[in-house]
């Protein structure tokens, strides 16, 4: 499949470019669509009604599946999904199928990190935490729910109508989500804490944060930007740009997360700042410094845009995306 | 494909039927056969070498992982995949992909019912749960690392070599486990605790436990006969029987096991006894008596049996499994 997408932003003759939204406006608002189109699937995805094979969705459970998923959230993760699937003209509704079921992992991951025993944290998006919500029972069973779920919304027919096709995009995000993917880097970044008496913050260099963080954030960003590629038939080399794309992105994100994490405050981050320092937790400002993080910052922004150049005019939203990740405030 | 097995137990011929092992004996070498099976597959699929697509497999969650999921169960679902897969000719080697697919997902469970938010059970086959071993945390990641890992395992061409049926099992393994399946029946279960001021004892009678049952521990041991079936393109009459076969052990599992719970004692059960009772929690035998709870054990089996009567003497082993759960004594 040609790296051309048919986007009707390509297809605008030249002398109205200048009229167009620069690219940033327009990161903005294909954003906020995608937010929108995933909170209305998603509300869908988790109604009452149980589907086939189920017997029924438990009330209670199905509630603090919608509050851990719904009204929250920039939709980050989706949004790549949509604008890389674009890049590759893959149909939209389907994008948003995967978008929503990686955004159900993400959804997962957050309840469960924020759980007493892990990072026992009592805010997210400025609301109480699923177990505080709730409780630490519903909570588990929530984290697992929407991780199940996730696999339920790409097995079905309305993602791809290529079964292969599903296939590949399970298999992509079981390996990003699993033990080599997120849930270990959660693991090495419990071990980073220093709670397991080995790994603790002196142990830990440079290469071993990026490593932990390439996991831990980076593969499920890395996964949204492929499952475009996937979604869109694309060839091993367009792949591939995208997924150098999305590991740049992700070590992006985390660095840009550890500035926050010492810069922010919880009425802007809508969860607790100044965590990191308070565990002694390696984290990128602590290896490189709060100036060295910000070189860091543009360097990968660099490289971001740089894994783009084979799409042309079509990946400026795209890169509009990395400055966004790059100078985000909460 | 015809109900018929090709199996070499239906091509003996009759007259040496009489020398053959009684249906009970088969049973019991078929289970240990598979156990021993799955065992080999998921200590070579719990590797330490990471799959393409993953970055790389920390060793405390992947010993925790495999300390969760080998060296103890009776393997009861693979032996129900492996057997309901012998009715249709399905590959043995197929089967035993789905079925450790399937045994993570079980230990999955068992990890998280587990944890101290749960049923904050210590013994487990005799052995300290996963969070007394190991921690809370890692306990969380393990139950997360392994149920993600099932989806990888059934997305892998080795389980079957066309897409669709992948598709189907890894549909059916979602909806069986999720919210409207095992995690919901474990959320009814909490709830049926009193934990939550609403659906407490007094609240739910027989019907409502049975409901419970048949998501909490029927949705699973009906995928592994199901399984079976779809391995084997079963056609739609074969794979109900099966299915019917799967929920009527699976509810003579569960009344089995309440028997347990106020007969048995620790020593031979791996876990802690008499916890139902402390907890006042409605169960078979709270709600049946003791006389009442084994005469429906009875009429279960008699259903189970009835439900195999398309497959003739292929069905002899699986009838053995029937009488076994219904007389098991850990």
């Amino acid at each position: 499949m040609s790296l051309v997408s048919q986007s009707p932003l390509r297809a605008q003759p030249n002398k109205h470019r200048a009229l167009a939204p620069d690219p940033a406006a327009r990161f903005r608002r294909s954003l906020d669509h995608v937010a929108g189109d995933i909170e209305r699937l998603l509300d869908r995805l988790l109604a009452p009604q149980a589907s086939p094979g189920e017997r029924l969705r438990p009330a209670r459970l199905l509630h603090a599946m919608r509050y851990a998923s719904l009204g929250g959230g920039k939709r980050l993760r989706p949004f790549l999904v949509v604008e890389s699937a674009r890049l590759f003209g893959a149909p939209r509704r389907q994008a948003l199928m995967a978008a929503s079921a990686l955004e159900c992992v993400h959804c997962y991951s957050l309840v469960h990190d924020d759980l007493p025993a892990m990072d026992n944290d009592a805010l997210r998006r400025g609301r109480p935490t699923a177990h505080k919500a709730y409780d630490e029972a519903t909570a588990i069973l929530t984290g697992d729910g929407l991780l199940t779920f996730a696999f339920d919304i790409l097995s079905r027919s309305q993602t791809h109508q290529n079964p292969a096709i599903r296939i590949e995009l399970i298999s992509a995000l079981a390996r990003a989500a699993g033990v080599g993917g997120m849930a270990g880097g959660q693991m090495l970044d419990l071990a980073a804490e220093g709670r397991f008496a080995i790994g603790h913050r002196s142990d830990l260099g440079f290469d071993d944060i990026r490593t932990l963080q390439a996991m831990k954030t980076g593969a499920l960003l890395q996964f949204a930007c492929a499952s475009g590629a996937i979604l869109g038939g694309a060839d091993r080399k367009a792949r591939s740009a995208l997924e150098q794309y999305g590991a740049a992105i992700g070590e992006a994100f985390q660095v840009a997360d550890d500035l926050l994490d010492i810069e922010g405050d919880a009425a802007t981050l809508g969860k607790t700042a100044g965590k990191d320092a308070a565990a002694h937790k390696a984290t990128f400002v602590s290896l490189l410094g709060v100036d060295g993080a910000r070189q860091r910052l543009k360097k990968l922004v660099g490289k971001a845009e740089r894994s783009l150049a084979p799409f042309g005019d079509d990946g400026e939203v795209l890169k509009a995306a990395a400055h966004f990740i790059a100078s985000r405030r909460s």
